[in-house]
């Protein structure tokens, strides 16, 4: 699928779902589970120590195991009697505890929670540089005046720097959401064949409490096999930021327009270029943003539309959001990154931005000219936009002090 | 549309969207931008006086503005020109004034915001009359051994109580998500033309705070006329207490299916009956909540695919957000009433839940039958479920403390 | 919801999906079912008389039955007894007769194709009106200089003819296929209980055939209660002509930016205005089609993902789907009328077209502006333009000849 | 993305999307191309060996050029590149005529179209095989009565022939509408820089239609670079296809309940197992089959919102709709491949069907039990089922007679 998805994403989130990093992520989940059973007396120590040390996805063929998932409908189901295999081959007493009191969907979930915790990782530092650059530009253009525009004609006048702090806002309240989201999601699933713990007796909890710690993924307290909301609204954080990042796109694709001129993405070479035409510059950052900005809404249904999961596992509910979520990663990360990458260098033109303004005037009635398009009602909405910048600083500050 | 709404809605909701109560709710917004700004000294008194005194939906033509709005392109246009004819009867001087400073996103966005308030406390009130339900039903059948079923298949024994504490938990969590995402979306939008409130002169700040007092709305400090994601992330919630709803619907439709027997909706007359089979009773609840755990996905993917609105006012993008909006409310009240409802009276079938089981013991092994389904299993569930359950309440208690 | 989609949608269209309509098309089916019943002997033709003499929509409270299908589940509950009732005040022998041998779902999907047909009539004739409006353009601007634009980047140059014939193409395909599915959909819906007709022993096919043929819709061959894939196909016939006319509004409102210039909507009395600015002139029909182009893409996903309906009759799938339907043609006929009422008398200007190529040329290398640029390009794109607009007119005739 | 697409795809429609695969589909189209322009005399003989002779994947880095993509912003860049390189090394007058008069969209969009055909073969081959064992059933169980369920509970009698009947009615239909949107939708694409063949002078017509004969595709007469309707009906059908697909797989796990029991998926070893319950049999068929039904909607609904596409190409709109184009055919033929496996040896309990219903009748008052759930009704219904299979024969014979 990469030649379809990654020049949409990035390398780097690509490698967190990949087959490799996934079967890795459900060995630490095994391995962390055995570790816990035997710091509580459900496994043997000797057991356990066979048990962990099996879990190696360098040990692993993860394409054969790949493959066989197909026929089991699972990936937990060849992985596990892998597991059991390679433990078999050395200390065959520890292979009844290999997966002891877990199910598939245990291991699945969190190795899921694992890998989705790197690319929430790699979406927050981008994020972080996008909002960066989009103060420091509004702070830079705070009066700079530009034509406002609604329905996509001129309307009045606005300070370039305003819009750049009404980008910067979702994006900053977006990280905090994202935050807040993830806290709540990134949880271990351990529940067991169905949800009950039955296998562990009394131990359950406790095991889920050394898992969540090992792994440092939250407790939920409870089984989440088929009540997916938390799980659901990272999702929808993923696809709200993807929204508020295409916006900054879609403005920068109108303003980058041959006809407008105000803002150009930056040049890199090798980037944007076109198979047919070497004089063309295309805008790829604002592509790619607007790609996901598209994607995103129907990832975050499809996971919304699973929700109603059958019983204590979901019969192709749970199997498609597995499906449908990586690619919402990998959309997001696609799109902050190429925004990361972009707003630091725009090439803003401030003439351009003015002499727009002043033709629009030219053509206008004197009243309605001064009315509606005076430059100089870039003053208040620069200050506006500074108040702004201020204010967003100070969320960007608290959010970040524990 | 209500032929096709109507059944899967509630008349509460129809009326907290109908065109009356819209049309009334702007001009609530209209009334309280003349009063700020009369206090803050930008409308003279008397002007002011006639204004608000025009500010009553009984003096309008809903109908005929509803009709115009279609040519404007927009309900706001129609609107502020009726309210002017309607000022301009007895104080011509007054007219100016009207809608000052403001545009028809501003009076449009804050009406929705507040028939959207009405909407959101409908759903909150039915929302808790499942969740008590659902938690007395968890404590009464804490231990109530039941089949535990993945991919639709038995698989174990767990408790009805869990059960009913693990539908219980998202609606607890889509209560606390819901109220803090309905503090954020719910603001004012006050700004102006092209959201620099410019003819407001320095003053646009401090209305915006009148505006916000006066309608009991939020002042986000910025405006959000293309910066979505917060009211966006409403309606992200809204679809994911659907889904959480639709849930359970599933899980009862499929206990209620006539070989199952373990539960099935209160009987009421008039209420899910056929009209070829008089004998016949239609899990109806079921029914209302599946429909709109299938439809909501869909208003959210339309609610994300319209976030990157163009610069100050979109194309399209916002418009459509109007239009599916409503919806997704109905949907969510519709189910939350609907499970509201049932579950308070739902029918109950331990014996037969218990068995379900002798019959499926009865067919395996002695040794399967005892390992997977011996009803004793359901013992340490129901221990589980009285901790949830009191967990739950806890959460109950604390967020309903300020 | 008239306030939130009737700027969106057509007064034609609202009337046809009206609550007064669609109960007087399931009454137009009641009378047909009757009539051909009495026809074949399984009425009495006393009792069809008394019957088919109270199929007047006049004479119900229509209010009244769509407030009592709340509570029922269904639209068909409420009327049908209000039918009997009615019956039953003059000839009580009758009764039994009424709605005999059919089920809710077969008088609702047939008045749902009833209505349907309506608005189906309704969009092809805007429809035709847009696609002459786009071929009289495309041949009278055949050569008409304009620049390509890829990736909203100037690229080289082409002809405004050639674009709109690009635009219509679609549109004449949509046409046809829209034909074709409506043919195959609009079919009467008649199973009786459980889509076996048992009730009207071996005559059940013979009375479909009659009530298809009085009602003028198909026979589709056998039962469509849980077989939606004819009905849902028209449903995606209506999201692709909405895609296509949005693509037609998306490049009318780019070409209509103030700073490229090269086309405006017309000018009409109350369209377009702004409350806060008198001055501006809003591309309403352009942003009526994106709106639709944006909403539409989720009903169709809504009617797809309703598609596995469980059994004889759907618990939630087919509800959601009769709720989902009607604005999906509200859309379509929104966007259809937008683009025919603006198509005809679009104001181009090729003047403008060419400076925008003349402005470029200026700032290119002479090389680079007479390879890519040269305003001649536009002659062979002409050529093209003329022979795809001839080749359109013969797949319109040959369309229109039976 | 394997590791999460595997189980719910096959190998082969893996293989058809893999990297490797649309890396030659892509140099297919530039053989083709570089013979056509050769045949026309566009291109010199010697050029066209040259290239020709390195269009062949074998040669090529296909990972550098796919991690290439990422910075170009497209794959063909690199790709053109790269054979621009191959062709050079040993020609290099013939590196001008490599991609000549082509675009990045020309290249893309036609390898999509050769694979895509690969896809949509290996769909074909297993509806077929689905429907063959539907029919077989049918014919087999015309007759066998089984309880019919409205609204998910029982509400007459009918026959499982007449279930299978109705389950194999859609997927004829599907075939037959696939073909057509196939025969349409899989063109060539050849358009040049912005859709005009400009640099192929007046040969582009005859360029495009060599191009077509060779690759087999068809030649729809227009460029389709923005124009995506024909495109897009296609992945319609596949959607429409995946929900029917989706409605067997609904009431074959419904029936498949233990509670219920009347079929069962065929056991196959190392197929739905479940890693915790070695006893446990999953219905991996449906799940698959309904995993599809909910994803595809939502690839329908991303292609048809991409539609809007700007001017002669897209910015985002044409990228979003390539990256979602696959997994629809890796959803439809993961589900036709599943029902395709499991429906011929579907295990059929006729005893248990009729013992369902014999139970439903001992707990009903006797008339009504004779009025609905008389087994003797499954006779007509059986008569129904075996004209609806003639009817369905006939036009799978229709169909395959050119």
């Amino acid at each position: 699928m990469s030649i379809f998805e990654g020049f949409l994403s990035t390398s780097e989130t690509l490698s967190a779902f990949s087959d490799h990093n996934f079967v890795g992520a459900m060995l630490r989940f095994e391995a962390a589970l055995t570790r816990a059973q035997a710091a509580l007396g459900l496994v043997p120590e000797t057991a356990a120590h066979s048990i962990v040390g099996s879990c190696k996805v360098e040990l692993f063929d993860v394409a054969k195991i790949v493959r066989d998932s197909g026929r089991a409908g699972s990936v937990a189901i060849p992985l596990v009697k892998a597991l059991k295999e390679a433990v078999g081959l050395f200390n065959p007493a520890a292979v009844p505890f290999v997966h002891f009191g877990s199910t598939s969907q245990d291991v699945i979930d969190t190795a899921m929670a694992l890998v989705t915790r790197e690319g929430i990782a790699l979406i927050e530092a981008d994020v972080d540089r996008a909002i960066e650059a989009l103060l420091q530009h509004a702070a830079q253009h705070a009066a700079t005046p530009i034509l406002a525009r609604t329905l996509m004609q001129p309307a009045s006048v606005t300070s370039f720097g305003l819009k750049c702090a009404g980008w910067a806002a979702p994006l900053v309240r977006s990280r905090a959401r994202l935050r807040e989201a993830a806290r709540h999601a990134l949880s271990v699933q351990l529940g067991g064949a169905v949800g009950t713990l039955a296998q562990m007796k009394g131990q359950g909890p406790a095991v889920v409490q050394r898992v969540a710690d090992e792994l440092g993924l939250g407790n939920a307290g409870a089984t989440w096999h088929t009540q997916r909301d938390e799980w659901v609204a990272l999702g929808c954080e993923l696809g709200l930021l993807t929204g508020s990042l295409g916006k900054i796109a879609r403005d920068i694709a109108l303003m980058g327009q041959y006809e407008v001129g105000e803002v150009a993405e930056p040049t890199e070479p090798g980037r944007g270029g076109s198979s047919a035409m070497p004089h063309k510059r295309n805008p790829v950052a604002a592509m790619v943003a607007l790609a996901a900005a598209q994607r995103a809404p129907q990832r975050v249904a499809a996971l919304l539309a699973a929700m109603p999961q059958e019983h204590e596992r979901a019969l192709g509910g749970w199997q498609a959001e597995l499906a449908e979520w990586p690619q919402l990663l990998m959309s997001a990360h696609g799109s902050a990154r190429a925004l990361a990458s972009a707003l630091p260098g725009l090439q803003i033109d401030a003439a351009r931005m003015r002499a727009n303004i002043d033709t629009l005037r030219s053509e206008l009635p004197r009243e309605a000219a001064d009315e509606w398009f005076d430059p100089a009602l870039a003053g208040p909405a620069g200050e506006t936009a500074l108040r702004q910048v201020a204010a967003l600083r100070a969320q960007l500050t608290a959010k970040d002090t524990p």
